[in-house]
């Protein structure tokens, strides 16, 4: 047959045999595409049925608190971070993981580190952070993960006191305090460590004070108020990142605390670390968690570094264009403003001072934006402000729960846009 | 120009277009390929270096234990599960996760759960597991998540102990018993609870009895050995599972706790759970597991979910070929058998003795493979088994740390094929 016939011939074969593979390429790569990736692509992507799957084996991961109306009850109650969830859909897969079936499988990560469940990646991104941002030292300090803060915290209670002492140790953090610590330290009615309230009315040498900067929950920056030789500190900065407060010094204590939750958003993910000085402390710390978990999921930290490393990525010269604290600082500034017009168009809610510093990492004037407002009702006749605005369909936390007045509560401001916007015209109609 | 030259024009055009897009296709498909994934390729995938990272987090995740020569300190202290990474080695895909920036960021995954902070995907999949394998009942029953079992286990503890008891309820179990249970029980010194060792010599009608079965250290099948109407029982089922032991019954006892760290072998992965009967005791542990680290990651329950589906995909009628349980049986059975050959090679160690039962799942009369061997050394000059190992480079955990004969050592069999196989060379060799 003439040779056109012969190449027609092998052109239609390879056609025919290159079509399928398009069509699966088309597939493939359409999740990884940057941009917003809807829950049916993740939900293809991550949760294609296998054979033999139950149908409800591919449904998608959940998606936290249901979406709300206007006649829905807006819970404000946790700090649920989930306004952060707009910023990482516009990332794409730069903040993307994916975990083989076969990957740390192991319970140890770094035999030679003194926090022996550390993955090395999570430890090189929580010190590459705090040096693109300024916020706190790392040189000469241990990085330590935990399962969010709070076991991190646990673990410092430990780890600070003394097992000979035929006495717990007093733990105290001046009013407002975070309502989290009597209550974490207090559960399981420990021998070693016991809430002692306030720090500001604590007499005695030997103590634990917990500083909580920018506080939660009322956004105060806060030094300790106790010292003595035999007293330690653990300092709680959990909000101290460029969205919520301006950055004014590289903080240097002795054991720091921060999380992924409040920095990030990823409250979900459970990861918290400690920047600590002293070895034998680490150690110790690190003994608690080993009891408490034996260590902390790995794919978790991972995540954690993923997500790091892409904040990180969006300052050092890299070229993402995707800048975290830039995000969160114009939600926070915006929120705040929204909030101050709604407490001024009420009559009946008087909000914090306004205060504000030189940012080292903006390098420009910036206000303090905290996390939770701490509102407090004016009305003569309401003494529980947190009953009051339950009786709205909106739900807060009383300032009883944080060792101050009733008349006070804490409104997270991570919520998101949609649930925000009905708080915001809800409380501005209450008068 | 005549019809088959425009044909031949179109053919050639599409070629050309199609052939960048095959070998992309290739590239792309290449790590999803099933069979082993190197590191460098699992590197690039999960790891490509974003744009300003630093060299260092283009690094690849922990391996665990660094690798072993015939000269090397083997480590069989812990129960660490390397032994399964070949299975999922082989499923390729089957068993990876992927986790976009924004997924699962919120504290909260099921509202309306007394679990609330628990997947549902991770409910469906270990209640799909259980019915599969037929080792424990699950109608009827609250599943809850954990940070590991470990952290179950002292959430049952703090569920089951009486706030208001003026002395703290008494923990035993029958000796050998897990060296965790009176570590993990007394380190904070609670008020609550209070390790009281052996249940056989225990006196009294008020205590939590801790019973493990297949048992750790030594494999015996246990039942509770304590009854009385103030008496709770705690069922650890970390092992019953049919590649360490026959499916003899269906377990439907009030609390029963269970991990992937021994079931799939992700220790790294930090994820237990627990099938609890009573409501408020449910409700009381996931309150532990709330105030101690404000839930369980969400990126290690979706990655056990994951795992969970593919075991029971290989068992349930689906396409898959891959089957957890068979490969682990067949690794027990061989690696039993080597150590009862070099235990005896050697004479101067005893084992103990081969039980059997009929294997409900896998439908035949199967032996007990114990994931760890309960090794007493004969010797009459050895009063320190761990200390003689020790001193020819073996490690392992001493009897003594589970309230029995420091002649007695708990050795783990879930290491590595290298690290187990210069072992058991090494005991041979020991006269």
């Amino acid at each position: 047959m003439p040779l056109w016939r012969v190449f027609i011939f092998a052109s239609v074969a390879l056609n025919v045999a290159a079509l399928p593979l398009l069509l699966h390429q088309y597939i493939v790569s359409h999740p990884h595409h940057p941009g917003v990736v809807s829950p049916d692509q993740q939900q293809h992507h991550a949760y294609a049925p296998q054979p033999g799957t139950s149908g409800a084996a591919a449904s998608a991961p959940s998606t936290g608190k249901p979406a709300v109306t206007t006649d829905s009850v807006i819970n404000l109650d946790h700090g649920d971070p989930t306004m952060f969830e707009a910023f990482w859909r516009e990332t794409g897969d730069a903040a993307e993981l994916v975990i083989p079936g076969w990957q740390t499988m192991s319970y140890f990560s770094d035999v030679g580190n003194v926090c022996w469940f550390m993955e090395p990646l999570f430890d090189q991104q929580v010190r590459r952070l705090h040096r693109t941002v300024g916020n706190a030292a790392v040189d000469g300090y241990h990085v330590l993960v935990g399962t969010g803060s709070t076991q991190l915290f646990m673990a410092a209670l430990y780890a600070l006191s003394p097992a000979d002492a035929n006495q717990p140790t007093s733990v105290v953090s001046t009013a407002p305090y975070y309502s989290s610590y009597p209550a974490v330290t207090d559960f399981l009615r420990s021998g070693l460590f016991r809430w002692a309230g306030d720090a500001n009315s604590f007499v005695g040498d030997s103590y634990i004070e917990l500083v909580c900067s920018p506080n939660n929950p009322d956004g105060a920056i806060r030094d300790a108020v106790l010292s003595s030789g035999a007293g330690k500190a653990v300092h709680d900065l959990a909000y101290y990142w460029p969205q919520y407060t301006p950055i004014t010094r590289r903080a240097d204590h002795d054991i720091m605390l921060f999380t992924v939750s409040k920095s990030t958003g990823h409250a979900g993910t459970r990861i918290g670390w400690a920047l600590v000085k002293d070895r034998e402390v680490a150690r110790r710390m690190t003994k608690f968690v080993e009891l408490n978990t034996i260590g902390v999921s790995k794919d978790s930290q991972l995540r954690a570094a993923k997500v790091l490393s892409a904040v990180s990525d969006g300052y050092d010269g890299g070229a993402s264009r995707h800048r975290l604290f830039d995000f969160g600082r114009r939600k926070m500034v915006e929120r705040w403003r929204m909030l101050r017009e709604a407490a001024a168009a009420s009559g009946a809610f008087s909000l914090p001072e306004e205060t504000s510093g030189r940012c080292n990492f903006a390098n420009e004037t910036a206000a303090n934006n905290p996390a939770f407002a701490w509102l407090r009702c004016d009305r003569e006749d309401v003494e529980d402000c947190a009953g009051f605005l339950r009786g709205h369909k909106i739900l807060t936390r009383s300032g009883n729960q944080f060792g101050a007045d009733p008349r006070y509560v804490r409104v997270s401001m991570l919520d998101r846009d949609d649930a925000y916007d009905i708080f915001i015209s809800r409380l501005a109609s209450l008068k």
